[in-house]
């Protein structure tokens, strides 16, 4: 099995992708890196460390697609992009199973959806990061930003898909399934939530507990919950947002609480370290697009080589487990 | 002026409601609060207290909504219920300016909407919570829950009234307005981001920055943030959760880390108060109802007696302001 790597997404390209790249291969057995990106620069990088040479291949691609091009635009003009020859690479050869990339996340989602095939049935790939709870199990948000305008069976699709992702990788076993409104009880919401739950309810082989608020994706009391690509994009923002404003808030308190809160602070660095490691939803991988015939899983911008080293043995994961193949659309 | 303050509503009442009543008084002169609601409960919990009598009103009402009924029918059959009837005396009494309360979100904004006449030229009104952000100034977050479909047009009057209040009250000079989305390109959105984007950008004497993402709202570097009440919902609870679940995960880490975590918790302890402060955003008030001749806030649930001091003041500062007044739609 080969996973092909974009060398040259995100900020911290290619160094952090490159180490990420080569831990993964300590952790793991059985799989091979397709290395995507200017040649040249990635051997020079790899030339730093020890690995088994046969288990990392290089595929030339000449240039970059940033986040500041139009996805669409990008992607039909820059056919040499690290992510342009990845994707292609991931469709034409049966070996490669999934694509990872912390790039523009419109250009990785323009051109999956254009040039993998997706799978029967299936209107609409969409985003699914895993995101971390108070129970510590985690869920699994979807859509979260590859579709902002939807219709309720896009939706009730994409309840499907997490509900595959879910059992295949998570062990969920409840697979308990939420739909993303401004209240709980039956008929509060928009249209588009009005009409899913109505088609939801009806459909047998869901454990569908109805409404929830944005508040509950993190209670532990959901493992699946769905919703349209712009309002899942919005939860996932303002959780984050919220995150950073409070630790920022804490570190800011401290430092100029004097000696005092400082001493305090390092007898609590064990829970603050814990604390950042739950928060942290890139070390339980990125995001993976579901919906398409092969694995498409993208990170954050700013991720660091931990997070591409998780990324990678998550993409290795739902390879063997078929997740792909779990996902039957009826 | 009288401020009419339900003194059924939240899991707190009346108790907590008539202690913050009460308070509210004692922080500032030359306002008078009628209590709406069991008047012989009433009158019972106020003889515990010491307080200007002549300031203190008390209106009976025999029943009460609750959060579990649908709320049109229940604001159409309970016409004796403190929601129904503080928003009638609101309506009647042109010494009432304001409406407070904690009890069912949905009864209060379908009776406000019956009862209480719109602005000339608004066609919703909309809910704006007051939020806190990094840099310790606040936001606003326009609507949040009033309206859960909305039209460009709408969104343009959201920002107008955001403003308005932004402006009265948190003597913000800036009053930068961004628009709630997936993306911060122009273009980025579902078809009502970028129709609205498309409609702002056009119109004079805002300051516009453009779309902003979720993680924004808590930076400090928007005044107003504009959005439909479904997105809003999402965006607060999403905030919310995610600042329970970091606050519980440190609690849960601090007691089960030994005597070490817990000196350091008692070193820490007046950081975490003033973190819980400013994350507090009920000690800034409720969120108001703004787009209506009178001015109506509405309260978390879960209020306590200091939530409910707050809200009054509030409502005394924007009725004394005329923020109503400075609504204009054109």
């Amino acid at each position: 099995m080969k996973i092909v790597l974009d060398a040259f997404g995100g900020d911290n390209s290619p160094v952090e992708v490159i180490k990420g790249a080569v831990e993964s291969l300590n952790k793991k057995e059985n799989f091979k890196i397709v290395l995507v990106g200017n040649s040249s620069v990635i051997c020079a990088e790899l030339s730093k460390y020890e690995y088994e040479k046969n288990r990392i291949e290089v595929l030339n691609a000449e240039s970059v697609i940033t986040n500041e091009e139009s996805p669409v635009e990008a992607v039909r003009k820059k056919r040499n992009s690290s992510i342009v020859i990845g994707l292609k690479a991931l469709n034409e050869d049966a070996e490669c199973k999934a694509f990872v990339s912390a790039g523009s996340t419109g250009a990785v989602l323009t051109a999956a959806t254009l040039l993998i095939k997706r799978l029967e049935g299936v209107a609409r790939p969409a985003l699914a990061p895993v995101l971390p709870t108070v129970t510590k199990e985690n869920v699994i948000l979807i859509d979260c930003g590859a579709n902002s305008d939807c219709k309720p069976e896009m939706l009730y699709q994409f309840a499907k898909m997490g509900i595959a992702y879910s059992q295949a990788i998570m062990g969920v076993g409840k697979n308990r399934v939420g739909l993303l409104n401004n209240g709980v009880e039956e008929g509060k919401g928009n249209e588009l939530a009005k009409e899913t739950y109505n088609l939801i309810k009806t459909k047998k082989g869901i454990n569908f507990i109805g409404n929830i608020e944005a508040r509950e994706i993190f209670s532990g009391d959901v493992d699946v919950v769905v919703t349209d690509g712009f309002s899942g994009n919005i939860a996932l923002k303002a959780s984050e947002g919220t995150a950073t404003m409070l630790l920022t808030l804490m570190k800011e308190s401290i430092m100029k609480g004097g000696i005092r809160s400082k001493i305090g602070y390092l007898l609590l660095k064990p829970m603050f370290k814990e604390l950042k490691k739950t928060l942290d939803y890139n070390d339980l991988g990125g995001a993976v697009l579901l919906g398409l015939e092969k694995v498409i899983i993208k990170l954050h911008g700013s991720s660091k080589s931990k997070s591409f080293t998780a990324a990678i043995l998550q993409a290795v994961e739902i390879s063997q487990k078929e997740v792909v193949k779990k996902i039957i659309i009826n």
